[in-house]
């Protein structure tokens, strides 16, 4: 491709506003995820508690910000002050849970909706991400830590909300905290965040800053529709099995013999 | 009544102060709760983890202040600056749980003694949902959800923090989140809250803002004393089959006959 | 020992800079405290969740800051903006769970290592409750209960993050709430914190401020280094006999005898 068409596409990539496609894709998948998540109990729940879940829905679609904001010092409710997205938000709720015959459920799960949807949300994520960042260097200009995090928890905010969310339902599932098994998006947020943190405060990478953003909208919507799993896996294991003990263990093992295994590390591994 | 001496008195209403007498109704209900949520238990617990206890207390009698200032960014500890009313609550934790003899609680729980507790912490209540309806309006202007919110959660403050303050006594019980079960408290706190949003942010309440200031306190002192657990249950009822499901719900058992329930819905009905 | 050198000797105290041995020392005892926190499932856990990991250390070592500013209305995320302490942690975490063999961990577990670090670890605390009354202070210039809980939570934050620092590696452990069984540190912290409030918002202790941060510093690397588990247990025993109910239960089991304890309340005895 041209350099010179790519960055004019970048740059109109990086113009377009989220509201209300990719906001409204955002909730479609938050709303899906949600009602998965509850299973066959979904609609029964739905009937008896519909407040629980109202809040629960907003909590999840509003994740990223309300998290942020919470760890950044400032108003956790901010997100909700804006009424076009809440009520774009409380829309997608309705379609999702309570239209006759389960009908917008059905519509959406319909496999080219739900994936035209999970693609605009990859967008919405790299936008997301990156505006965090950016957030985040405003306030603390050197902490390279806090803009990955702010990066990463905006980017998939819903994942790290998850306990909460399910907690406004009157579900507490503390073995499902994301820090334990980091699902892909979190990974791939938190390499966004990296990438757009090298780009703002080293001179390592000197493409313009819409370039960088289209190359991450890129690499999300790819590995998204593709539906690979996880390709940093590779990646992962092998610094895992140089630096976090896989090797040495090996050897340890080799000269010592296994060591015995608690009864709850067993269970861990079934 | 004559209109005139009705704005009298809701003028003069709306001057009076809430410390001490309402201040200290209000942590004497609050503490009578939590003593009656512990049950048979709360003189062992009170005997051997009294800063536990402290601590469930205040969290309880501050919550509305509390969860407020932590959802709009504001130190969580606010509340605990005025010494004054700090000591006022410490007192009352002091006489319910661990006079001698139990006499504290006893005296507190006596039915006419109790009731006016009740009454006047319902007016503490309005101009709780009052102030913090007005404390939100100042800072987001336009998020009449955000007022709402911080209404709801000012008015009913000790519901929605029952869940932390349970934990701060080791007790974890994730199913008694408020929303999933709103207390009539909460359900008038919302309606309260949308009252004063109506009457600041439109025109169509032309009432002077300490008379709608009174009605409000007229209607939560009247339900409270008549005892009448939930009179929002009926309009709620027709919502909810209008708008959430029931009538189409119907419609569809007609056709398709009862979906089958989950063993988790069931168990939840029952 | 001479007050003159003891005053010098207090102003060369309050000078020293924490950064980087105390924090080293710091941070190596939090690591240990999760280290056996996790018991014989630590290595299989660290190889298979370095991440939930890494952010449980994190959030140990910096649990004062982080619940302080919590608390105090201020970013959370405020101490993972000095890169070098962050770095100081991380090599930390590395060493202890991660080198081969598990030398690190046997290095620092080994006894006169531990002490020394333990005995640091107290100076720091000291230095940490001094500041954090400070903070406070300046923030809430009457509200001494807010001054007293910021001393406590920054002198002994990894025992209140407790609960949440599990939760990030999956446990969730209600009944382990620091406030039901105050800890000695927690308890020391305490009254350093109402002696640094004394000394600044009264007359009643008149030596110079350096000259009681250096008393502070003493009393708790006493108390540690000699193991006695808890000093205050007897004049809190003595205090909760006479105001927390304990002659006038005994009072009236003479008369009316022992009331039937719930079940609960035997089970927790036991």
């Amino acid at each position: 491709m041209d350099p010179e068409a790519f960055l004019d596409l970048a740059n109109q990539v990086a113009k377009v506003k989220m509201y209300p496609y990719f906001d409204l894709a955002h909730a479609v998948v938050c709303c899906l995820i949600i009602k998965e998540d509850m299973g066959s109990g979904a609609i029964a729940f739905s009937r008896k508690h519909p407040l629980a879940l109202w809040f629960s829905s907003m909590m999840s679609i509003f994740a990223g910000s309300i998290i942020a904001n919470f760890l950044l010092g400032e108003p956790s409710l901010t997100p909700f002050k804006n009424n076009n997205q809440l009520l774009l938000a409380t829309g997608v709720w309705y379609v999702i849970f309570y239209l006759p015959f389960d009908f917008g459920y059905k519509a959406l799960k319909f496999l080219p909706v739900k994936m035209g949807c999970e693609a605009l949300k990859e967008v919405y994520r790299a936008k997301q991400v990156h505006d965090g960042v950016g957030h985040a260097a405003k306030l603390f200009p050197n902490a390279y830590l806090v803009m990955v995090i702010i990066g990463a928890v905006k980017g998939n905010g819903d994942a790290f909300m998850r306990v909460l969310e399910r907690l406004a339902r009157g579900l507490w599932t503390p073995e499902s905290v994301e820090l334990i098994r980091p699902t892909f998006a979190t990974k791939a947020s938190v390499v966004a965040s990296a990438v757009f943190v090298l780009h703002k405060k080293t001179d390592l990478i000197s493409a313009p800053a819409s370039c960088v953003h289209l190359i991450i909208i890129i690499f999300f919507v790819y590995f998204k529709v593709l539906g690979i799993s996880d390709p940093l896996l590779p990646l992962e294991n092998v610094l895992k099995k140089i630096f976090l003990g896989g090797i040495f263990d090996t050897l340890q093992e080799t000269f010592y013999g296994k060591p015995e295994e608690s009864e709850e590390a067993k269970k861990d591994e079934s």
